[in-house]
């Protein structure tokens, strides 16, 4: 564990409660509020905001009120234009899923036609908050925030998911990763940076952006590992999951492992103390679902993931 | 007829590269460029991205490189976003129609999830043209944006058309057509004022935001008025429109008159000859719209037309 004073739970609290009072600026009186709020809270795990807010206490020991507002301003509109992507996803016409962490989809608790609206609403919200931030470096945030989410990112990657060219290839898999889950998780983390370090260095910001592409990529491959874990799955389910398909396993190891090994060095390097007290509590929850069902793991993969265990074990 | 030297169609087909350009920039290689492409162009009338160039060219008389690429960044993002409202809107779960501009909608020409996709992707392009903006007015830029089209604007007005709370009282629908469609108009004027006009005061933004409501509300009504040229009504359309209804035929009359007169009003005091060069081109063909069914209108709505035909003449 490191000794970094970054108190997740804390964090947690401060991140719902801002969510909270932004959607509440935005939506004051009106029906959708409810919905707004139903799509946003409570914001699941809030890796990204809790990643932006420890990525800019590693890189600013003091800040003032001004960039402590800001964060609060970019932190809120990356989850909420997270939740956006959710509330469209799971519509009948995309992924078609009933169920959205423990309780009814969106689309399922009032209908579509307030789903597919509520989830424009939140995405022009996630922009309108970016709005408001006080900073020299507004135009570079509104630029990466448009560049992460829009038709050559977050929008591309969602393509080639739903057009199941993702499959086609290990090359598709993790350029479809990159764009649809890492361009955000880099946008969470940079926008962190250069709102806490107005001055960043090019460098800095390059390597701050190379951590979340492979924090991103890395997310994936480990959600595709820990669901080999789930007792009854699906054929199309197993078909799919590059764990299990010769021609992807042996790469899906080795990407992992060379993934994971750089984040580590990057963030010993610039000893990101809280972004890594951040990734300790998420590799601690992806080694306890293996963990519990190694055997099952093992089972389907025929491969040995010692490795990949020790590498999730950042005191190691 | 106007003296100024706006050429409406030298104009629009500069909208139109503009905007062929733009969207190729942001999905250069993408199989949704196609679908980008499809959505947006060509722009019909291009009505708000006229209103912006004009209103710009009335207010600064010899503007520089600079703030030409920003009119040309700024009146794509209004178009772009205004396709994207559209895309969704013709989808089942909205208002489920199968025909845009004489061409199949964009759901039907490719599927569902290509066309909530690929309007969340112009979505997000309408704010990432907005962050190339070189302007100290970019943050007022894309705080008024995001206003307008987010949940207290263009998305309230839409949940208030599809609940059909609009119909429930005359209130209810100047308040729709206020968020739903004057909101834009409102934009394209404001963001094209004060990209050409960089100083502008808060006197003159108020009374081009006045001009705005008045033309948005004015838009729709005149829509639902031309409509009773249509040989072949349904019940419905009967049933809703707010000319044949004996609550609100009076205060669509009334209303329409005071804004018209408003809108020439302020439109000459602060001599917008360009902008009168647009307006003149929309007004034309409404009454020419309305001359050729005139005796149909008139016995739909058994009203004197004459009062607004004389007030859409603006050289009377």
């Amino acid at each position: 564990m490191t000794r970094s004073s970054f108190d997740i739970e804390k964090e947690r609290q401060i991140i719902v409660n801002d969510l909270e009072s932004h959607i509440n600026s935005f939506a004051p009186k009106h029906e959708f509020k409810e919905i707004y709020d139903y799509a946003v809270l409570p914001p699941g795990k809030a890796f990204r905001p809790l990643l932006t807010k420890a990525l800019a206490k590693d890189l600013n020991k003091s800040f003032d009120q001004r960039v402590l507002e800001n964060l609060s301003y970019f932190s809120s509109a990356v989850e909420i234009h997270h939740s956006y992507t959710l509330v469209h996803d799971d519509m009948p016409c995309m992924d078609d899923d009933e169920t959205r962490r423990g309780k009814p989809a969106t689309h399922i608790k009032y209908g579509q036609w307030k789903a597919l609206l509520a989830g424009d609403g939140l995405l022009i919200m996630s922009f309108g908050l970016c709005s408001k931030i006080n900073s020299k470096n507004l135009k570079e945030v509104m630029r990466i925030f448009s560049h992460a989410t829009g038709p050559k990112g977050l929008i591309h990657g969602q393509c080639l998911d739903l057009s199941e060219q993702m499959n086609d290839s290990f090359s598709n898999l993790i350029e479809t990763h990159k764009l649809k889950t890492a361009r955000l998780i880099q946008l969470a983390l940079l926008g962190g940076a250069i709102l806490s370090k107005e001055d960043l260095s090019l460098k800095m910001a390059k390597d701050i952006a190379r951590i979340g592409y492979s924090l991103g990529v890395n997310f994936q491959l480990l959600d595709d590992l820990t669901e080999l874990t789930e007792k009854k799955l699906t054929e199309h389910e197993l078909a799919i999951n590059p764990w299990l398909r010769d021609e992807s396993k042996e790469n899906c190891l080795n990407f992992l492992s060379r993934e994971l090994k750089r984040t580590k060095e990057l963030v010993k390097q610039y000893k990101l103390e809280n972004l890594e007290t951040v990734l300790e509590m998420y590799y601690m929850k992806i080694r306890s679902l293996l963990n519990n069902d190694m055997q099952m793991v093992s089972e389907h993969t025929k491969m040995d993931l010692n490795p990949i265990m020790l590498l999730l074990d950042l005191s190691a």
